[in-house]
């Protein structure tokens, strides 16, 4: 197996990128094997500080290009053809690697998968999901679409529930995950047509269907998988992100120069590390675009070798558990059914 | 002037209520007066608690139904013509009192000024809005529409940023509150065409708009008013009230029995209240339902004395302040601009 890594994306790119395609090959055994995509010179330059490389199954893939955050993602791929994480996928569709990783630009990373990738057969529209820690850090929730689609069909909400159950089914050995739908109440009635049109589809198909979900229960793990409109999910998932550090930066205000409140800190200091690794997305290697017939994780920006090394783990278990078979069997499946009950 | 207050609505009614009614005329000092509106026993019984009352202008009117929490709120309206909330609405229309306050079903709230109260002249469509406290809890931004409107038109997104402002401006004494409009990337060209449209119709009206916030700008005090569909808003609410509960809940539970955290934790306790309290929408009196011709507050349901004498206050300075007047002039002379323009 070939997983292809953008070596350019990412705050801390190439180091940080490269240092975790490395990671990922020692973790890896020999099982998988880890191209980087991007400079030679660079990613060469990074790989010579570390030990005995020669031995592990890296390898460079040359791209003289990469894009940079502020670019639009479809006129930079335009302009720049030979950008990393154009070439990557292109790599991917000739069937060179099974898998693109990048912590680079986003809405590049998804412009050229849906550019060079088809859809999985069945699937209308892929989507991007994000993983919400919930309660305790005791599990995560799989929340989609959360910018792919901005506005979306009742069918398109019903397919992500459907691509949601399979991959958290698969990933995180869940039996029946629970799937919810994002929603202003709790009742069927409640929200826009589109809204109730998509509660109707998703009550009367296989999945396990909890119901609506309002915003106050994102975080409680009332839920396995929660389905949304692209806005709203975007919004939320931005919102989610930032709340931490609005959290601790007026925590730290509140408690200034207090000597009891800086001796409780003090104390409290490895629970809030705690606290902070379970709501600090980057500790959650990377997310699924789901819908599309290949294997790419979009990483946080900010990724660390850790993150980057998971998000390649977190590639090679999905081509393994055949997620992407998976979902094209059960999207063809219902699509069959519906025309049978007519 | 005199206050309608609802007395048979909120998770602590009629006592709570009836013990702010009586908090806010002691501090209104004569200035206005309060209608209990609600069953005369009840209302009265929770009044002979509390001394010298027959000193002070609060007075009951009696209503014999009250809506519940699960009902659904037009239903309920018509099955319930005397429930409190429709008569101190009834009430508002007729002019016999100047505004209402309800911390009751927010649904039924809405419907009832809705069905009894006209818009204000110009407004296409009223609208709720909520406050969120910002950074160090050192100001609150205006969202606008959190639920009364799931879906929009441009226009009503125009005016829900020239009634936040307007409350903005009036309530909390700023110059020229900035308008943001909630959107998942900064630049103009993202969004839905609705976004899109009404981006161009911020942009070129009198507003202080200072362009697109992305979910991660909802709390950092980057603009006074933040203008969206009722869809996202109610559901990024409701996930905004719920991460204060979210995250104490794993504070504690990382603490657990460790001496040293359990020490830290007990010396960080008054900042802990004091974050709390930042957090805490209970502690913000009540929101205005901004574009109907009256004057109604919606408090949260868990409202404290403290929470209704806030919203009565709230209420006068909006009818001192003319603000219904101001949004209807502003609005009326966007109006007719557009169309000398043509």
């Amino acid at each position: 197996m070939r997983i292809a890594v953008d070596a350019m994306g990412g705050d801390y790119a190439p180091d940080a990128i490269v240092h975790g395609g490395i990671e990922a090959v020692r973790a890896g055994k020999g099982e998988y094997e880890v191209v980087l995509v991007g400079d030679e010179d660079q990613i060469q330059h990074c790989l010579s500080r570390h030990f005995r490389i020669h031995e592990l199954p890296i390898s460079i893939h040359h791209a003289s290009q990469k894009i940079e955050m502020p670019e639009s993602p479809t006129a930079a791929l335009k302009q720049k053809p030979d950008a990393s994480i154009a070439v990557a996928m292109g790599l991917h569709k000739r069937g060179e690697v099974d898998a693109v990783i990048s912590a680079g630009h986003t809405g590049a990373a998804m412009a050229a998968a849906f550019l060079s990738l088809e859809r999985i057969k069945g699937v209308k529209r892929p989507a991007i999901s994000s993983l919400i820690p919930y309660g305790h850090g005791l599990g995560v929730t799989l929340l989609i679409d959360v910018g792919a689609n901005l506005e979306c069909k009742p069918i398109n909400l019903l397919q992500f529930g459907v691509m949601g159950s399979i991959y958290m089914k698969n990933m995180y050995h869940l039996a029946n995950p629970r799937v919810g739908l994002l929603n202003i109440g709790e009742e069927d009635t409640k929200g826009t047509d589109l809204i109730q049109e998509a509660y109707r589809l998703l009550s009367k198909s296989r999945l396990n269907f909890c119901g609506n979900v309002e915003g106050r229960d994102v975080m409680d793990g009332k839920v396995d998988v929660i389905v949304c409109e692209g806005f709203v999910g975007n919004v939320l998932l931005k919102f989610a992100e930032s709340f931490n550090g609005v959290y601790s930066k007026t925590l730290k205000r509140k408690i200034g120069k207090k000597v009891f409140s800086s001796v409780g800190a003090f104390l409290l200091k490895p629970t809030f590390e705690r606290l902070r690794r379970i709501y600090d997305y980057e500790e959650y290697g990377g997310v699924p675009l789901l819908g599309i017939n290949g294997t790419c994780i979009i990483c946080h920006g900010g990724s660390t070798p850790k993150a980057i090394k998971n998000a390649v783990k977190e590639a090679v278990t999905m081509i393994q558990q055949r997620v992407n078979e998976k979902i094209s069997n059960e999207v063809v499946g219902m699509m069959e059914e519906e025309r049978d009950a007519k």
